[in-house]
């Protein structure tokens, strides 16, 4: 049986080999540089254990499964310039370290070449996996300018919330392993459920980043706790808040919400407070176990070997209980 | 016979059917509202005039068609950020009208919504296709970038701007052609023939409207004359220009390109009095006349029914003509 291990060994050798193009190296040096900030490779890994499912030719899907993680980062370049965020994991994102219209530009040819990879599939295959790719692609532009929009509202239902993440961050889950499932020739029925599959489990893990950035244990944490009560983030325990507040503990959150100047230690004290007067973290933890409970409930039910199943269970079982 | 007026009606009526997206709107109305600025729809006519070389079915082609001219008003979307353009034909760009983040999430989905478009090929040539249309996609990309960088740049030699207007300009007219043929069916010779020709002709359209600019009818030329002089924009011209000038022609030639103040028409006049000097404009046209010279043989060249060929032959040689 292919470890998760081999599997991201195999990967992240693919990805170091590709250099995306050559000249004019301001067009292409980008796209090396953010494909080198590490992350977790969660998606094309996704991908490939969809596809172990079902052969032993795992490899096959090696170059797809790059082109979610390429058509993942050109996202975040992107989304990066559209957010005026200066670090990406870590480092300076792409229009810092050179300039917007590189940022633009580089993102551009990352998604052609993201189709190039897509091209690696068996010619009877072909159409369905672009069609499922330039669905996802333009629900994940829906789910930013929805994020984008949210801004600047104050109204912001928690089922705008979910569809919002939903399309932003959980379909290009869903599709990278329902794309490992077509690729390995997985039935209608269980490339669906491996869709629904990856759609639940993003939802979740979305929900839980929201959760963490509050009550997430600072030491394993790695980032600032209370990073989005210190910039108004609207994430679902902000929503819920807003939606359930009334009275003196309403004007207290709006009190904070519109602060031009405050202490931010005391700022996220206060909310956080809030949040468990309200019973904010129960409320979205038991959400959080429902789209969880989904998508294994999916996993479960997918047509194939169980002892095949057992790597990606596990590594799903991993992600779901990490505390950072 | 098919006339190219019965092929771009068709066209018209197919794009303005489409509405590429619904919700959220902040996303999909700029992608129509750039569709909708009319221009020439030059690319995918050529791609239906190339199918209706081969075929009487040459409908089939509509929607790849449009994928041309979908992708070509997403490369305007885009290189209009960067250029900080305010008017493109006429009209507000869409980061003037909307954002310029709204630009590049609505050019993000165009991109995508081309892909959708290209779908629309027959399962056993969508591989080539959609592979001719990645490779030609980041040249594209690769031409803008060279533009962007020649800007700060005073030593750009002739090989180096024609090299950077057929990668901006010139592939994806060769490539509108030579889709056109693979849609109908031609053989690999014929599509390789339109390709060229695309591509000729493509540098050839843009050397005339390097050469029109200075020397156009102002009653005909429909904006400024010497627009590119004021503005310093390295065109063919000024390159040549700036590798013949010796002595005082070429102090003078320096003194109006670092000028900061100067009154416009006064720089019009001595800038083409410079290149009357350095016999620019017949150097000019001869390079033109070499382009389009060779793009008429190569359409000469492709094997398909002579009667089939006259209108097609006519729009290139009415394209070759226009004085605006």
């Amino acid at each position: 049986m292919t470890t998760p291990e081999q599997l991201l060994q195999a990967l992240q050798q693919e990805i170091e080999k590709n250099t995306y193009g050559a000249h004019p190296v301001e067009l292409y040096e980008p796209i090396r540089y953010i494909m080198s900030l590490s992350g977790k490779r969660l998606r094309p890994l996704m991908t490939l254990m969809a596809a172990a499912l079902y052969t032993d030719d795992w490899r096959k899907a090696l170059k797809p499964a790059q082109a979610v993680e390429v058509f993942h980062n050109f996202t975040l370049m992107h989304d990066d310039i559209m957010d005026c965020a200066p670090l990406r994991r870590g480092q300076p994102t792409v229009h810092e370290k050179w300039n917007a219209n590189i940022a633009i530009l580089s993102g551009d040819v990352m998604l052609v070449r993201a189709y190039d990879l897509l091209l690696d599939v068996e010619s009877d295959r072909i159409k369905r996996v672009i069609k499922r790719f330039n669905d996802t692609a333009a629900e994940v532009c829906e789910g930013q300018q929805l994020d984008m929009n949210f801004e600047t509202r104050w109204d912001v239902t928690e089922a705008e919330y979910l569809n919002m993440i939903r399309l932003k961050t959980s379909v290009l889950l869903g599709f990278a392993l329902e794309m490992g499932g077509i690729i390995a020739g997985a039935n209608q029925q269980a490339t669906s459920l491996l869709y629904e599959a990856g759609v639940n489990m993003g939802i979740g893990f979305q929900l839980k980043d929201d959760l963490l950035d509050v009550y997430g244990d600072p030491a394993k944490f790695g980032k600032q706790v209370g990073g989005d009560i210190i910039a108004n983030k609207k994430t679902f325990l902000l929503i819920e808040a807003l939606e359930r507040a009334e009275g003196t503990t309403k004007t207290e959150l709006n009190r904070w919400l519109i602060a031009e100047e405050f202490d931010k230690e005391e700022k996220v004290q206060a909310v956080t407070q809030i949040y468990n007067t309200l019973e904010i973290r129960s409320l979205t933890q038991a959400k959080i176990s429902e789209y969880f409970d989904k998508g294994f409930d999916c996993l479960e039910r997918v047509e194939a070997d169980p002892a095949r199943k057992v790597p990606l269970l596990g590594f799903v079982h991993q992600l779901v209980e990490r505390e950072y």
